[in-house]
């Protein structure tokens, strides 16, 4: 019996992890999958409820979990609390306490979806990348950091670090999703500027004699943001540290026209893993009832592929989110004319339907 | 009598800055231009001549001068050196020594190179933005940075780093660029997570009382990233730190689909400034008189803005340039159907001829 935490969080969180869930019912039903699923609070809501962005009793469910979905946080509501305990520092708290450092961030075009892109038709159509981004080291992790007075004024300061075991971590299951995709890996670093990164790009080289059939290749950050840009189907996997993975993972997303699609999984080394929409908390549409929960719904087609080895299910409902799409059906953020608006509740209607 | 420092470097660099001379001479004759050039050694050329990316020689001499313009420096010939000697080595020291904190970077889309962009038309014509990066502060030159043994292992660091003094600095230039253009700026951060840009967003905050009729937004640089691809005419003026600075003016350069076309200005307090192009040394094109010689020219015009108080003689260079882009002449990057093709020399005869 495998356990499964939900985090609903802020915003349009509860909205769209219920749509979810209704397709995890389904799943359970037709596939005689066995869950048990539980919730906790976190961001926002839990700071409401009990003052702590991550309470202990949420930290204690979440290790305790075989897999988490978890919904979006944050919000203008909690924007000037105290520093440490504002949503974000639940999620970053959660990511670190779980050792989840391995980030990966698909950007795929749906092709029903191409005229969503803000790019040339032929610039991204059949559009496939994925990031591989670190995220429990780097810049977000990093001691010293703070405000300190320093010669009668405030100096603020953080400090980016990688060790080699984190890079070669990271680094490996980067390889390894290489193997199993376009066996292209494009490591991304500012290795001419920063020793942080001069570190990452030597390990990876090093690494890269164990994955010969695997061609690696590595780019200064800066050249990474303008090449997603210029053509992007040039990439096949990239890796980075936490803060330029925060980055171009985004940018990515975006070239997609349609953040309210993309998933995401954050995997500690057991493959346990926490599972989220690119897409934050909306809170300008929140409550309305109008929220795209497709990103949510293939974060769960994630969950059970990485976490649950259920590859099986994962496809069928990957299947029947592009059959709604078919369909014609799109939340406001996808419409276009002829298609038929739908809101969040009747989209996971849709897609648990079809499955 | 003004000085101008001509510091070719690496690449395609002597080949493109030789054009902007031959326009140079031009404004000279024909705006009666009283101004002295010297030349100097920099980069992997400086390197191979004398062992240092930014000989003293070289460097007194940028100190003597009101204004210096830039090539292109590096290459894969100094990809192996010792860190300290490489080319972008003695680019970084020459800003630092320089002062050169306040980089202006326009992304401006030329109408007559709309078909460049990967973006689709709506979204970029008429795009005019401006990139305004911290340059000589941050994790660029942060103390402590290196390479140490921990536990066995190695481990790099760096220090992102910022004083209430450098912000202010930055942000008065954008704030006052801000008020010369559409009064909009929007400050990039990542203040959810970085205590470095939460001290920045705060000053930034406090100063827009000196400037009522700025409107001052603030944005992560994920989302950044995003909007240059979801919507970049949203914005007029931007400014951030050194290292987003990098990251974010590459992508929005590229947008335009024209790198080969985009200027920069580096200026210290007193307006004394290095211009370069935006793109890089290109050595896969070096020596063969096909590269693009349009954003040194366009930089020389900065030069001219900025430094020299002659925004007429500027003025009259762009339109040189807006002229024989009319004309039809493309180099080889940004050839269409239709036009004609020509090589880097033929391209600066125009500018020269049309000014
Ligand atoms: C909310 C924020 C702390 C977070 C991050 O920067 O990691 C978010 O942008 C993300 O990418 O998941
Ligand atoms: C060459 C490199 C050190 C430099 C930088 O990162 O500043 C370049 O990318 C730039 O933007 O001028």
């Amino acid at each position: 019996m495998k356990k499964i935490l939900i985090m609903a969080g802020d915003g349009i969180g509860p909205e769209i992890v219920a749509e979810a869930i209704k397709v995890l019912d389904v799943a359970k039903a037709r596939f005689g999958l066995e869950i048990e699923t539980d919730e906790a609070l976190v961001g926002g809501a839990a700071y409401d409820a009990s003052g702590d962005p991550l309470p202990e009793e949420s930290l204690a469910k979440a290790r305790a979990a075989d897999a988490i979905l978890f919904g979006s946080i944050g919000g203008p509501k909690w924007d000037n609390i105290e520093r440490d305990k504002r949503p974000e520092r639940g999620l970053l708290r959660l990511r670190s306490s779980l050792g989840l450092f391995a980030n990966l961030r698909p950007a795929i075009l749906f092709p029903q979806l191409a005229d969503a892109s803000s790019l040339k038709p032929e610039v991204v159509s059949g559009l496939d990348i994925l990031i591989v981004r670190e995220l429990t080291g780097g810049i977000y992790f990093g001691q010293p950091r703070g405000i300190r007075e320093e010669s009668g004024e405030r100096v603020g300061f953080n400090t980016d670090v990688y060790s080699e075991s984190e890079i070669r971590r990271i680094a490996r299951v980067a390889f390894e999703l290489a193997m199993a995709r376009g066996k292209r890996l494009c490591s991304v670093d500012k290795a001419n500027v920063l020793e942080v990164t001069e570190l990452w790009k030597e390990i990876v080289t090093d690494m890269a004699s164990e994955y010969p059939q695997v061609e690696l290749s590595h780019m200064y950050v800066d050249n990474a943001a303008m090449q997603l840009v210029r053509a992007p189907k040039q990439f096949d996997v990239l890796v980075t540290g936490n803060l330029f993975g925060d980055i171009l993972s985004d940018e990515a997303a975006m070239l997609t026209g349609s953040i309210g699609m993309l998933p995401s999984a954050s995997l500690d080394e057991q493959r346990k893993g926490l599972y989220e929409p690119c897409h934050g908390s909306a809170p300008d549409i929140a409550g309305q009832g109008i929220a795209n929960p497709l990103a949510t719904i293939l974060s769960l087609a994630m969950l059970l592929r990485y976490s649950l080895d259920r590859g099986d299910i994962a496809t069928a409902i990957e299947q029947a989110v592009e059959k709604v799409l078919e369909d014609g059906l799109r939340t406001a953020d996808i419409y276009t004319d002829g298609c038929r608006k739908v809101g969040t509740a009747e989209m996971g209607d849709a897609v648990a339907a079809a499955l």
